[in-house]
């Protein structure tokens, strides 16, 4: 089942898949593939019919998600969801869930997302070309809106399985006026079955979903893929440092209260601190100095925080240092520090159970093991919310991802479809 | 001729002019008084009839700056200067140049410029009251411009004075389309006659200014007025941090090239480099990062630097140091750094024969002898091209200046008409 040329063939079609899905963009120059958009329906349609050629029964449920269900053993095959604007299966049916999402940021690249969806159907591919079943059903999900770029609304599809879907959001507008619950129905959705399309949770063993690391870190190890340990919680907040504007001519050194300087100090003790925990990240990005001119001594700083652990008391106790480093270094200027915090959400832990078993079908295919949290949202972090979840990264070219330059290896993806067979192989046996 | 109480009538004059040449302005609700406009026209003849009042012979040279002369003794007082074009005097008499500037900025205080003209007239007003005369004679200047508000172009007033005046600018417009020369045509001005305005510097003993301080040392070390020793040297720099861009949660800190870290760490180096020179100031006023999300590392960081000093081999170390130090900083982590330098003054000396006077008169009018380097530019920086300078500075309210909030205590004020008048009379014990 194992044979190296498979993989890399099946791997071969998943890029050339990722190419053609490329060319379903609202826009003629870039991929640009909002929720509910013609160019996804196309895209969803391909996937649909690559799906069929895998043997698998296709649908869509109410937002729009498409949905391939490989039958398991004893099971006869059936087409009999073709067609169903919602996805009916046997109940209780044990099924493992895989899937990652077909919609994309503005100027997107062409794996994120994507990637995920085609790697799931490559490894039923495979078990279909070898004539084989597994003990449970497999069900690939390529999700409608992940991105959330149309509606300001990440993680709709996966919502929407998780049962999770906020059915006020039908009535906001995107940039064209066009109000969410008419895109559904323009879509081919079902507006009315939205809250009822959660998925039955009997029979569910997990949800596994490959995505493209959009970081450097394969690449630093010389690694094609690693085992997501958990998706990382994030803190969002707004530091404001508020001291003296002033001459930069008349005011010495000594009867300065510089907000830039202050603001300077803390993100420099900022970086130290995440650098001395282990996989914390904190990031700056946003810095407005007012008054802003070369001649003037800013009064006023208003810096973006970004912090993201794996382990929330982790991040939390991070989250604390950097507030009273921030007001002990304001105090020690005479600057005034306002913390607010924006927006905190919680980590998300990979399951033990089915994390261990892609651990080990890493470790069968003669890679070393390495154990990354996640620093991006996925929709992996929804679905957890109704059942055991695993991911696997795949190595991307500098870390790269929402850019057109976003790429991966032929080689690493072979890798990743040898992974996940294993693993489903792990799972049947231990089921 | 040093009764407190004279001095106390004469500053309490010199603020109710300075309040009543605020009413000069082009904006209904704030101060706002521009090179050759209707309202600097306005404040020049004002300040031509307190001249006269003071017994001075006054005339408005080509560009329009109003002057004054108080005859010395043995000279008959004339009135034969009033409406000239230029200002016509005896060849080769002993004079003093005093003065600052009647121009302001948009929204501007009250004693930024004026407080000069008028402190010198009140020092002839004494004079002429005591029915005395100097040795030389006293020339005082009410520039018509150095903010350089409308045109851009600061100083130009006394570069008329000295000499400096360059051609090319009568081409310049302003916001409103008007060419330069028909704006000093318009102010009554002699355009043609610009360039041979240029003072004659036979018998000129020196220029002596006083202004505000506009910056906060004297409030903090309890000091009406102190002497300044140099008009600082500046160096305006653009520094560029380029780094790499990434996700904010899924590049570790370890491989990350952040241009934001990068600019605070030299930011934060740069305070201290100047905090540990005797007199250095070091400001970054502007901070551009780019992209500017609070998801992305910042890839890009563009700072300015202003750095100034009263002594030009001073300031230039501190610019090497800061250079190289940005440059280690950049290399130690993996970022480039462009260092530009985009403008450079060097410091201009006070004269010490004339300085020492000032601080005997400061020590005679029982004050403590303060030596300040002006940090910002003024017109006896110009001025110190063509004759020897002195400066005094008086305290102003929390160091505010450009702002209607400007603010000076009358007490301050008499004390500098005090030291002007010392100074004055040693002057002429020293002739």
């Amino acid at each position: 089942m194992h044979e190296p040329q498979v993989a890399d063939a099946l791997a071969a079609t998943v890029l050339e898949r990722c190419d053609a899905l490329a060319a379903f963009s609202e826009e003629p120059d870039r991929l640009t593939r909002r929720f509910a958009t013609d160019a996804l329906r196309l895209a969803g349609a391909s996937v649909a019919d690559w799906m069929r050629a895998a043997g698998m029964a296709v649908g869509r449920d109410a937002i729009g998600n498409v949905v391939g269900r490989y039958a398991p053993a004893g099971e006869a095959a059936t087409a009999s969801y073709e067609g169903a604007s919602g996805f009916e299966r046997p109940a209780a049916a044990p099924t493992l869930l895989m899937g990652s999402h077909l919609d994309t940021v503005r100027g997107a690249g062409r794996y994120d997302g994507m990637l995920g969806v085609l790697v799931a159907i490559a490894c039923v591919q495979r078990l279909y070309d070898a004539g084989r079943t597994l003990p449970f059903a497999l069900e690939v999900m390529g999700f409608a809106d992940e991105e959330g770029v149309r509606y300001g609304t990440a993680y709709l599809g996966s919502s929407v399985v998780a049962g999770r879907f906020d059915p006020a959001y039908l009535d906001r507008r995107d940039a064209d006026g066009v109000a969410m619950a008419d895109a559904i129905r323009a879509f081919g959705g079902d507006v009315e079955g939205l809250t009822a399309a959660r998925r039955d949770l009997a029979g569910v063993i997990g949800y596994c979903e490959v995505h493209i690391e959009q970081g450097p870190v394969l690449e630093a190890e010389d690694l094609p893929v690693a085992v997501v340990s958990a998706i990382a919680g994030q803190t969002r907040a707004r530091v404001t440092f508020e001291g003296a504007a002033g001459h930069a001519g008349t005011v010495p050194m000594s009867l300065r209260r510089d907000a830039l300087c202050a603001a300077s100090e803390w993100i420099v003790a900022a970086e130290a601190d995440a650098r001395a925990e282990e996989a914390l990240v904190a990031t700056v990005g946003e810095l407005a100095a007012e008054p802003g001119a070369s001649n003037v001594i800013p009064g006023r700083v208003v810096v973006s925080l970004d912090l993201r652990h794996g382990d929330d008391a982790t991040r939390e106790a991070a989250r604390e240092r950097l507030r009273e480093r921030a007001v002990a270094i304001g105090a020690a200027r005479g600057v005034d520090v306002d913390w607010s915090v924006v927006q905190e959400t919680s980590a998300v832990g990979c399951a033990a159970g089915l994390t261990g078993l892609l651990a080990e079908a890493v470790a069968a295919a003669g890679h070393r093991v390495a154990r990354l949290p996640s620093g991006a949202g996925h929709d992996a972090a929804v679905m957890a919310e109704i059942a055991p979840v695993a991911m696997l990264f795949v190595r991307c070219e500098g870390g790269i991802s929402h850019n057109p330059a976003e790429a991966v290896q032929v080689a690493d993806v072979a890798a990743a479809i040898d992974v996940t067979s294993r693993f489903l192989e792990l799972l049947a046996r231990a089921q």
